[in-house]
C-alpha cells in the first residue's frame, strides 16, 4: 500500500471509516482527488461542522445538533413510553418501520464489565432517577439479540421491576418471510419457546 | 434514508466516496460520530490539506505534493522510455508489480470524443511534443482493455509512428492461474490470437 507522503496519509485516514481497508481507501484517495474534488472539500467541510455542533439529546441521549431531539422535543410523542436502544441507528430505524408513538433511549453501548462499561457509561443512572420521580411508565427493551444486549436488557427489567415500570422485550423468534430450513438452531429455539396462543 | 439536519447532510456529503451508497453512508456518520471522532477529526484536516497540497506531477502527470514525483525525479529512473497509463492508481500498480524501470504517462482517462474528452485533455499534446524533440525512445501502452482503452492506445501508436518512437501494448491474455473453462471467450480469442512462438 502506499505509505509515503501526503497521498498515504489521506489513505491511512480513510481507513478510519467503518468497512473501509487499505485497498478501498487507496481507490477513494484517489477518486477524490482525480474526479471529485469539490465532492471531498465539501466532505471535508461538513465533516468538520458536524463533529463541531452534533452532540447528544439532553433526555435521549442520540445524535442531534439541538439541545434536545425532534423525537423528544414533538409534544404529541408520550414521553412515558420509552424505548431503550443501543445506538441512534436503532432509534431511527426503529421510528421508520413502527409506528411507535414513545419516546427512546439511546445507550450507546451495552453493558460489557470487562470493557470498563458499567451502568452509568450507559446512562442508567440517569433512566433510573426518570423512573424513580414517575417520569417513565412503561419500558420496551429493544437491545440487541446478543450475549452483551441479552445481559443489558435483563438487567434494565430488573431496575424497572425495582421502581414499579412496566417492561416488555421485543420478540425473538424467525423473521419475515425466513424459511425454517434455513434458519440457526438458536433462533429456531428461540421461536419455540416464545410460541404465541393464537 | 435520513435527509434532515446536519447529519443527514453528512450522509449525503459521504455518499461522494465512490462505492458508498445512502445505507453505508449513514452507517459511516454514526460510526464516526459515536466512536471515531479523533478519526474523523483527522480526516477532515488530511482531506483538506490533500486537496489544497496534492496536484499533478508537471512531468508525467501524476498525482503529488512536489512540483516533479518521486519518480521523475529519480536520476536512476530511464525518462527515455515511458510507459502509458489511464489513472495515477495504474502507475503505482505497475511499479509495484513490476520492474520497469522508466518513467509513466498518465492521462487521467481515455479518449471519449462523446464526452468532449479528446487529445489535448489528456495531456497527448505534451507528450507528442515530447516524442518530437527526441526526449522518448520507447512507449508502452497500458491503457485498460476497454473499447475507449483500446482506441487510445491506437491513437498513441499512430502518434508514435509519426515521430518513429517505438511502440508496444502489453499483452492480453489468459490470466496467471486462470483455467480456460472459466474465462470469458472474449479474453480466450484475444489469447488464441496473441499466441506466441516457443
Amino acid at each position: 500500500m502506499l505509505k509515503k507522503g501526503l497521498l498515504g496519509q489521506l489513505t491511512q485516514t480513510l481507513c478510519c471509516l467503518p468497512g473501509v481497508g487499505p485497498k478501498t481507501a487507496q481507490r477513494m484517495s484517489f477518486h477524490l482527488l482525480q474526479r471529485d474534488r469539490k465532492g471531498a472539500k465539501i466532505l471535508a467541510n461538513t465533516l468538520i461542522e458536524a463533529l463541531d455542533k452534533i452532540g447528544h439529546c439532553q433526555i435521549c441521549r442520540t445524535l442531534t445538533e439541538q439541545d434536545v431531539c425532534q423525537i423528544c422535543a414533538d409534544k404529541a410523542k408520550d414521553s412515558a413510553v420509552v424505548c431503550i436502544v443501543e445506538s441512534p441507528a436503532d432509534a431511527w430505524i426503529i421510528d421508520q418501520a413502527t409506528i411507535f408513538n414513545g419516546h427512546y433511549f439511546v445507550l450507546h453501548g451495552r453493558l460489557s464489565p470487562l470493557d470498563g462499561i458499567g451502568p452509568d457509561e450507559l446512562g442508567l443512572d440517569v433512566l433510573e432517577q426518570r423512573m424513580a420521580t414517575g417520569g417513565i411508565k412503561e419500558l420496551i427493551l429493544a437491545t440487541n439479540s446478543t450475549v452483551e444486549g441479552e445481559a443489558t436488557a435483563y438487567f434494565i427489567g430488573e431496575l424497572a421491576r425495582k421502581h414499579q415500570v412496566q417492561a416488555s422485550r421485543i420478540a425473538h423468534g424467525v423473521p419475515m418471510g425466513g424459511e425454517l430450513e434455513f434458519i440457526d438452531s438458536g433462533t429456531l429455539a428461540h421461536a419455540f419457546n416464545g410460541r404465541k396462543n393464537l
